[in-house]
């Protein structure tokens, strides 16, 4: 994205993935759009024509050869995406077909948009916020129905509400602070100290709530990182199978099979589980299954969940113990599973597990059989803790507004002290300032162009 | 595709390929379209409203949760594509968004349409005929500018027009037959025996240079098969590198480097040429060598050009004659190549090559630094053929259609045989109705659900 941001020449993208298709989707926006599309159409009836209305018509080379027969939709300014004049042409679903299209429309001056152009010009003009922007990428790269609710809802404006919210608070207190600023020099101290310090508080605490989502915003919308790890041969694999009812994994009674992490997707009642099946964790017999395990334990370090498989025939407790310790009271969670009970014999009693706390979850399985699988399911979904979604309205999901509510956090922490120990009120006016503009940031309020460059540098062309 | 055709439920299918794009369209059609929509968005706004207009709204779930904003466009019968009511909707670009609306609909009773059955219902409806209808599906598949306007001349009607001209011309012939046949216990010809021939041999001629535009319509849809042979190290593999301007085959000085056949598409003024690289001809080294040599034997068996490529300097004339030999008179262009000019020391004098016609094009060049790369540029265009395309209206791509105008042309000349054999106006008449059927059925005026189901079939989802 170049900076300064030309919001005032005619751009084309198309919208819709390359590849054949019935029908393809290319748009433009910008002064031009009708003028050139009337053009190439050979007639000068959209000019005229009502906003939101469809025309169906030729689209023409300069030796008169006809491109394709295509609709065009036209949207006029203001009541468009981007407020600005938009033209959607729908053509017959061909990459030849849609390079031809464009190269019209460059002939005649047009640009060709770059990565999330359409959205940015839609922010610079108002329609969307930055966050509800934001939210239009996420809304296209939602694979779970979890994540696809968190990022409609924030496109929607209702993150944006209570930011909005957050910030209407502080601005309210910042105008107290700044009169005693403007009659500084009387010494008045119009706003009540103790007051400040609750409302101060009362909204620090709910800064605090919306930084605790995202941990949980984060699984929703990338899917929970859930490694499988145990000893070699445990079952590893053929639970991961179990779980994506495929034979993704190669699966043999040969111990350290697996080298290479294996990583798949699952979605349970809406969330995505990233599954990541790992070499078995033991010495290893040679170098590439060294590297194996080398892996596994750099997958644990990143894991939100990890599956602790043993093999409930084979192991005795004091060897679980000893294996399962590393894992207990780590920043992920842990289900623990017995698996291979269908090769128990008589039901051997299952060892009680003196190291384990009553937290963590404890299952008997057989992966190879599938039985136990739905309790596997069931404890997942508790485990990922994401029940309680319904209930929140606003998810922080983003990287970039949760370090914005850090840093805001951060800055009425300043506020406090400031306030406690004495600090005269055009400190604290500054701090509440920084805060302020660190929520801004987050809906775009504030903003600058290496900011924008950023977020709509990743959108896809089109968008 | 089910026999019967039903054509009055409502179907519905994705329009755009999948994948992450900004947007993607689903589209339906049916008499539900319209009512069934207005009920996800929970208004009534679309049946008051004009054809050919779009609106924004909210498709919702049952529980009212929201699927996506999106933009509706109303088509309403019979000014739509199939003249049915069409409802697009065009949402943001996710597969799981697209699934979601689907679900929607199937919910309300709506049923995926299949490959082709939205077309299926615009040929039913009289939309387009059978030939206009199957080439959508060739525009949807053209990669190259000449295959494009093959077919969308085809979609535009100029080849039904040309067979409806041959029919009318038949049908007026055939009147006049049948109008001996009811007088015919009169003993009485009213039609002059010896201008009806001249008539039928003029239809038969044209519908002959119809059937000979088919393997230049079929190369020009399909992209010429280009077979690159000749003996191994002749620098073969580095021609395809040169043709396509990238290091896609590896080449060495090892001799039979190149064993598996290579196919790539270059596009040389709007004309595409599949080209395959291909194993050296000679006495295999080992077996893997001798399944490669099988293979070229079998790639220019179905090839439409062969380049013959040798190595200039190194290659005796008597050598060349023999192994271009097999190679001439064949039923593919062939054009000879002395490549390594680079190497060629004070221009060593090329051989004459008696057992060459004059006709077989010559050319020296150099792969390695791309000499002489122009002029076979030049002459791949000349020997392809495709020079007069721009002059000849009706081109025959579709097999189907060049099997119809075969058999056509054999009616005729069963006819031809009745007129001169003295045969009764009855069976003359029946070799008529045989070659109007056939013509019919280019078109579409005669059709059966079987040949239905054969041309629709192979259409994508959604069109």
């Amino acid at each position: 994205m170049q900076a300064g941001y030309q919001l005032d020449d005619t751009i084309i993208a198309p919208s819709t993935p390359s590849g054949q298709g019935a029908l393809a989707l290319i748009r433009l926006t910008g002064p031009k759009s009708i003028e050139w599309t009337e053009h190439l159409l050979g007639h000068q009836k959209l000019s005229s024509a009502a906003s939101h209305t469809a025309h169906f018509g030729l689209l023409k080379r300069k030796d008169g050869s006809i491109v394709d027969e295509v609709v065009i939709t036209v949207f006029k300014g203001p009541h468009s995406y981007t407020r600005q004049d938009v033209i959607e042409i729908s053509c017959h679903g061909s990459d030849f077909i849609v390079q031809e299209i464009l190269n019209l429309y460059f002939d005649l001056g047009a640009r060709m948009a770059e990565g999330g152009e359409f959205t940015l010009r839609a922010y610079m003009n108002g329609q969307l916020d930055l966050s509800q922007a934001e939210a239009v990428a996420d809304l296209i790269a939602a694979e779970s129905q979890k994540a696809h609710e968190l990022a409609l809802n924030q496109l929607r404006g209702g993150f944006s509400k209570e930011i909005e919210k957050l910030r209407t608070q502080l601005i309210d207190f910042a105008s107290l602070i700044e009169l005693e600023l403007d009659f500084g020099e009387e010494d008045v101290e119009f706003a009540d100290r103790s007051a400040l310090t609750q409302t101060v508080e009362h909204i620090q605490s709910l800064i605090q709530k919306l930084i605790d989502s995202f941990q949980m915003g984060n699984a929703v919308k990338k899917g929970i990182s859930t490694v499988i790890a145990g000893r070699p041969n445990a079952g590893k694999s053929t639970l991961l199978n179990a779980l994506l009812q495929e034979e993704r994994a190669i699966v043999s009674e040969i111990e350290g099979t697996t080298r290479d992490t294996i990583e798949e997707s699952i979605v349970i009642e809406g969330v995505q589980f990233r599954l990541i099946d790992t070499a078995g964790l033991r010495e290893a017999a040679d170098q590439i299954e060294a590297i194996g395990v080398q892996k596994t334990y750099e997958k644990i370090e990143q894991a939100g969940l990890v599956l602790f498989v043993f093999d409930a025939a084979r192991t005795s407790a004091q060897q679980l113990e000893e294996d399962i310790a590393p894992f207990i009271n780590q920043k992920y969670g842990l289900i623990l599973i017995a698996n291979k009970t269908d090769l128990l014999k008589d039901q051997q009693a299952l060892h009680p597990l003196s190291a384990l706390s009553a937290e963590v979850p404890f299952l008997k399985l057989s992966a190879a059989t599938h039985e136990g699988l739905q309790e596997l399911h069931d404890t997942l979904i508790q485990v990922s803790n994401l029940k309680q979604l319904g209930n929140q309205q606003a998810i922080v999901t983003n990287s970039r507004h949760y370090e914005a509510l850090v840093k805001a956090h951060e800055d009425l922490h300043r506020v406090l002290q400031g306030l406690s120990g004495g600090v005269t009120s055009d400190f604290v006016a500054m701090d509440i300032r920084q805060a302020l503009y660190h929520l801004g940031s987050i809906t775009g309020e504030i903003s600058t162009d290496d900011l924008l460059g950023n977020i709509f540098g990743k959108f896809c062309i089109g968008k």
